[in-house]
């Protein structure tokens, strides 16, 4: 079935979908994006999303589309044609397409912003534990890993280097410690304590790693957000991932490490429970 | 007048010209490219860039277009339909546009890279002294900058900095030492002698650069390869930098600091006299 995707106030057929070879994503990477997962045809963490885009829009001095009020009512529209139950949207805002090749920001009087949303058709999701093998990668991206950009190269990188060595996913080393997933979050469980790293401009701040761990400190369970190696994390009892579209998702091994008795974890499938239940009763 | 562009093996009018939205550079920023200039109708230093787009596309397992070998013809059949004299040719390759958004590379056998080139008319290039107020800002790219790609939002946010300072551009610095410029390579003259960082992943290896470098030991000019602080910079006689666009272009001054008289420096102009000079003899 064909998608209908949105563009610029358009709804379209995908294969209709074009932007100018001069939009400022394809040429410059200058696009910020969410990502927002959809649960019995409901919207989960929507508001979130929309804040986290927001401030990705204010960092990056690039102006609000016209369209940004009913971003809502597109996101619902798209769930609607596409007849999704469980699946995402994806969002991109873009400095625009200006008439040429600059690196000076267009004029935003004379540029409009792109914006792009798209379904994914994810029947199961909610249902799709597949405990994770990660590897460890230098963590080359740029600085500015709080703003969600579309300067994805390097994750996507990681994701055929994990694939490469027989994996499913890589964490990413900054300086000795892990700063995330290629993405997602990352943490390990120790105990009765889970670890990951603090919020800063190394790591993304993620909407469903806020919800986990206040879900996490409600269930009692110790949270400690400071750096730590990948060799602590493979000493840990259990580690699992965050994201939008994977929820909580366990790992298994680290760098070909066995975590525990190799098992996905209970206190991360525990997590994920509380998570997607809790979610789906906020969802709108 | 519209120009005509080239897409994926068609010559277009400039507003026709679009890409699918599942391209992965507009996505991802999975995609590279190169700027040649123009004088007197002919290719400066065509060789060179497409040795350096080769490796670029090897780098990260991007296959090579079928057009590959086509490309110099490509790029004077712009030239001739837009009449330039003088301007710069854009080219940029992209993974393509496989149907869906995934961090996994698309198979090579179903999904074709993309290929777009573009013509800019600058007449008086060759002529356009505008010499360079810098400022200095930390370098927040990604590791792999001797890599062309199309990851450019921070030297976009560079540029933009420097306009704010009422500068014209901005040099980067990493651990207190200098890579490059937003969109060139950087240097400066002390006595006889020509300083400027080495070659390694931290910033783009210049064709503009290696042949400038080439020129000045001709002349009886020391070269020194090698990290510097903006500080010795701002104690240099003169400073310049060095682009395919820009070709060598003086620095007046750094973070609001004359450089030597504060007059456009006689070394970097012989500098650029004579890379006009021989650029113009091997040019095609």
């Amino acid at each position: 079935m064909t998608r209908t995707v949105y563009l610029n106030g358009e709804y379209l057929p995908e294969t209709e979908a074009k932007v100018s070879i001069f939009d400022r994503a394809f040429l410059m990477a200058d696009g910020v994006y969410e990502v927002t997962s959809v649960l019995e045809g409901k919207l989960i963490d929507f508001d979130g999303h929309a804040k986290r885009l927001e401030r990705s829009l204010n960092e990056l001095d690039m102006p609000k589309p016209a369209c940004f009020d009913d971003l809502l009512e597109i996101h619902r529209e798209l769930v609607r044609v596409n007849d999704i139950t469980e699946g995402l949207v994806y969002l991109q805002i873009t400095r625009g397409a200006p008439g040429d090749r600059d690196f000076v920001f267009p004029d935003p009087a004379t540029c409009e912003p792109t914006v792009v949303l798209f379904t994914q058709n994810k029947p199961g999701l909610a249902e799709a534990v597949n405990p994770l093998k990660i590897i460890s990668v230098e963590d080359e991206r740029w600085g500015r890993r709080d703003i969600k950009t579309t300067q994805l190269l390097y994750p996507s990188m990681g994701k055929m280097m994990a694939k490469a060595a027989g994996a499913d996913d890589a964490w990413m080393v900054m300086d000795g410690y892990v700063t995330e997933g290629t993405s997602n979050n990352a943490y390990f469980i120790k105990g009765n304590k889970i670890v990951t790293r603090a919020l800063s401009n190394n790591i993304l701040h993620g909407i469903t790693r806020a919800a986990v761990l206040r879900f996490a400190r409600e269930a009692q369970m110790e949270v400690e957000e400071r750096n730590f190696t990948i060799e602590e994390a493979q000493g840990a009892d259990e580690a699992f991932v965050t994201s939008a579209s994977a929820f909580v998702m366990p790992v298994i091994s680290i760098d070909g490490v066995q975590l525990g008795d190799g098992q996905v974890g209970p206190r991360a499938m525990r997590l994920r429970e509380i998570y997607l239940e809790e979610s789906l009763k906020a969802a709108i």
